[in-house]
């Protein structure tokens, strides 16, 4: 049930409903073997343009983009290590973190000695197999659980890797919704992680059903959402569009959100964006456990969104940050560790921050002298002297007293300590009795004091 | 005792004699029944002319004043609750709150259950008479302690309400002292609550002493000191001397300044006036028990000069604020809650907030180029190694420091963390051996750091 | 075992072979009695030049500096309180600490009830001997221990000082290192005081072997050390050089570094000057325990440094700070108060300090757009999906991310929450991959946001 404009709603709970759907859909989605290129990563866009008008983009191998090259396409058949006998001790059917990713194809009969270099296990997880990859520097390896590792005995292995490293293409996918304004909403998660669930898959199905969301209104921003391999998808979507960098006034980048851990927000570059200020204000109202942090230049693609060339006003919002929790690129990142209530409060806030947005702006008090009489407009109590005002009083009041061209409705929320939907609803209501009216430069969702503040 | 000049004091400590002297004008104007227009409000001003030169204002009803309207003047000779045999059973004789303010003439006869919407009462204080106004919606009623209420029997009572509400005039009353520039300090207290004792006659009669205070100096600042009627007087008041607002460079709304509890500074909307930061330094140096809070939009009438045509430097001072004390808008808002001590204290600590914003200036240190020789010259002692030096000699150092045009007084005793009378006195000691100077623009209080903060 | 260039050093700590060294040039220092003039003085400076290519001046007494005049230079051959028998009760030949400096001469006989006035003890440490000064009161009078004065009886006292007070000199050394810039930063300690040895000896020592450090290298910055007497000589130093004085970026006043305490850093007047926040960060990473403390117009020389007409941004570094040791100011200020590890730290901090100040500038990252591939520039792990990244190729994502020209390395190291050093190696090998450039304005170690900050 979902309304038909973007209003402020209340405090953000997710639907259980919305995190039952998002679920299925991880659980769809999580045997593929994405890759940053290749049928894996084309066969997830494809499941998501049954939920959203996904336009997928083909790049071909050797565009330029920036300091890189779009490498060779990666298809992988199979893969095994097997025992004279046939017997596969490790095989890519079984589990395809079982391959470092882009390893090239592979035929040989070797001794485990020659083999152990490129195993690769976890010796403090003894039962998890780990991610690992090779993009640029051309190499193979498989990846396994250290206590099946321990149990190889030294005997000779038929090694197979079966895989293209050929010419072709980078695929990306991206939702365009057109909104009232070119000023642009970026919306990115990574989509090149094999069976990885909170880290790769709980991003993508929480941008998916926020897009999803965002077709069925009028919005009076435009939003891109865009479904890319990591780092050299970032990048290629970055050079294609680099003339319209500059209408891109907010941005998230989406990862990491099904897991049962409270929510994290990494600020852009900037720190002080309008992006930074709407989710720590939303989390700190809507969000029980939850923290920001300042930008580091490590992590999703924010890195590339936020590098100096582009500097772009894009965070990144996680439940629990990538690294930190014990199962990141490991095979224990399953569906197991998702919550379904996780991905259902991380839609919710998703929205709430997605109404703050749409609903900041700068209006002026059309009777700045003194306070207006609210009571003849039905707006005020009308028996005085009770000891103290209402919320909705307060918010009026702010409202009236901040709407001087110098702030924002976010920036009058900040102050006033009220949560954003409050002070909105008082703007609306103040709208009606012709007490506001926006600022003239009425697409600036930024008061001048912010504007002061950049310059 | 009071000092012909307006000179940094000691520590701010009450006379004994001005708490009790404070203790008798309120007991004499506690039984009056106060309104925002009507008698009771001129016997009020007129009470206070005995003490300083006021000089009444009289206002027509029906006057616009920015988005309000003068209204009609409220006067009332009677007012009971009378059983059929005339025993009445609440009689605004015995107390003026049992009348809600503005009400409607009224004689009629009707059942408990006809009264009943009509009545008000404190379930949670059972003895008190709350306090109740309908100044703009015309409306009747009766306020009376709850069990008064509950002994109500079921019969019918002869309900009446001798009031006049007819066009007559808003008055309020002002005192303006000239100094020796036209740049204004306003001083501002409601006069409008009946027999309300910490809410509005404690901040008329230190204001009122404050007043006298000053009359017998020479002050630098001119002061204008206004007794108004809530909102609609203060709106008066602007609307009548809106040219002159853009002298006005630090003001004060007094209430609430004769309960037990510690000082209270709520700053201007501003946050940083000149006002904001001598309050602070004042309290913080003064006053044991106190706090700054920041600006809200509601309160007293600083939500009329710190609405945003105007954004007024005028900050609220009070102990206990309005609606923060258990007894605030009843019948036990009575002179019993108040200390001569309290009263006192308050007085001498706008005295010491006067003294701080009489002298603060900016001056120039004339041997700028290293340290002057203070030996020569008494200002420093002569055998040298001792340990440690004197807070004199500290805040001689200091206002040397300084002095560069950059920094006011003000400036200097808040990095210094030394007392404003310290930093005076060093200022004037370097002053009359010519180490230091006024800067030119003479009449600015303001360091050019000050300046710039706020452009 | 110096370097040849000044390069970012591990940790600082303090070499053994550095902190005998300067406590067997203390123990040689310590019995010279100094003042701000003469022959003790001269001595002083004589012997540093052992050490290094120290310039002594002599600038004649009468000359006027700025507010003050050259005095008659101070000499002292004798001076006792002698009973009738010939026997010293009081003995300057026995510690040059029992004549108040600047005495002039005396040879009388008097009563101990005449003679007490001119006695300085202290009362609260009995055994220990006062430091006085008279320099610009003409006065005499001794020191001595609590406890002799107590035995002293009533008898009458031959009492001599034989002292010359006459036209002469004011001596102070000079070492100046031309750097590739004119830029310079200062060093500056007093060398005024007779036996004493954390406050004087200790500043003079690591100041003589920092200067001795700096002259094998070719910095960047010029360098000028002063050896000066308290006030009247930094004031002399300041009226000689006036002219250069806008070419001084950095300085530091340099005293009380033997003592076993932690470091304190004082800042400039400034307080966020580069060298404020360069000692801050050195002090963070690399001092155990440490404090940072805002200016006060007290202290050392710093006091003429950051008068109004100067401003210089000159800090002063110590360990425990000036008057806040018990035995300051007194003969327990011995050598044996003194660590020899003490003073190699405090030395290895100075040059981590230098090697900062020589390091940092602003840099531009060549390849802005997004990452560049440090993989194939071998500055990067080539195996991806490891948890973690290690400091060092975080320091590299750092100095990419924020070489804007908005940044210095120092404010990358400050945001990164990394040593300098670190930052600067990053920087080092970006270089060397042609992935970063200098600014052009190549000699300013100041990011423009920081330039900002001072507009």
């Amino acid at each position: 049930m979902e309304s038909g404009t973007v209003a402020p709603e209340g405090r953000s709970s997710g639907s259980e409903a919305d995190g039952e759907a998002m679920m299925a859909l991880i659980e769809e989605l999580f045997p593929i073997c994405r890759s940053i290129t290749g049928n894996g990563l084309r066969q997830t866009l494809r499941i998501l343009q049954r939920h959203i008008p996904l336009q997928i983009n083909e790049v071909p191998t050797g565009t330029k983009v920036f300091d890189w090259t779009i490498p060779n396409e990666w298809n992988i058949r199979d893969a095994y290590i097997a025992r004279r006998d046939g017997t596969r001790v490790v095989d890519f059917v079984a589990h395809n973190l079982h391959v470092v990713q882009y390893s090239r194809p592979v035929d040989e009969t070797m001794s485990l000695a020659d083999l152990r270099p490129h195993l690769h296990t976890l010796p403090d997880r003894p039962d998890w197999i780990p991610y690992r990859t090779s993009y640029y520097a051309e190499n193979w390896g498989f990846c396994l659980s250290h206590s099946a590792m321990l149990r190889l005995s030294d005997e000779p292995y038929r090694v197979v890797i079966d895989t293209d490293l050929a010419p072709g293409h980078l695929s990306y996918g991206e939702l365009q919704i057109r909104g009232q304004t070119e000023d642009t909403v970026l919306i990115s998660c990574h989509a090149c992680h094999p069976s990885l669930a909170n880290d790769n898959l709980s991003g993508i199905v929480v941008a998916t059903m926020l897009g999803r969301h965002l077709q069925k209104l009028q919005p009076r921003y435009s939003y891109r959402f865009v479904f890319v391999p990591g780092t050299i998808g970032s990048l290629t979507w970055l050079a294609q569009n680099e003339n319209a960098l500059g209408r891109v006034t907010h941005g998230l980048v989406l990862s990491c959100l099904g897991d049962p851990g409270g929510m994290t927000y990494k600020q852009s570059r900037r720190g002080d964006a309008e992006i930074d200020r709407i989710v720590a204000h939303v989390m700190g109202h809507d969000a029980e456990h939850h923290q920001v942090r300042p930008f580091v230049p490590y992590g999703y693609d924010e890195r590339q969104y936020c590098s100096p060339g582009f500097n772009l006003p894009v965070g990144c919002l996680t439940r629990t940050p990538n690294g930190e929790y014990p199962e990141y690129h490991s095979s224990a990142d399953n569906p197991s560790l998702l919550r379904p209530e996780s991905l259902g409060q991380s839609l919710a806030v998703l929205r709430t921050i997605i109404a703050v947005i749409e609903g900041n702006a700068v209006y002026r008090n059309r009777s700045p002298k003194g306070e207006p009489q609210l009571g003849r407009r039905g707006l005020y109590g009308m028996v005085g002297g009770e000891r103290t005002v209402g919320f909705d009083q307060m918010a009026l009041l702010w409202v009236l007293n901040l709407s001087d061209g110098d702030h924002s409705l976010l920036d009058i929320a900040e102050r006033a300590g009220l949560p954003f939907r409050s002070i909105r609803a008082a703007a609306d209501a103040l709208i009606e009795t012709a007490l506001l009216e926006q600022e003239p430069a009425a697409s600036s969702a930024t008061g001048r004091a912010d504007r002061r503040r950049h310059e």
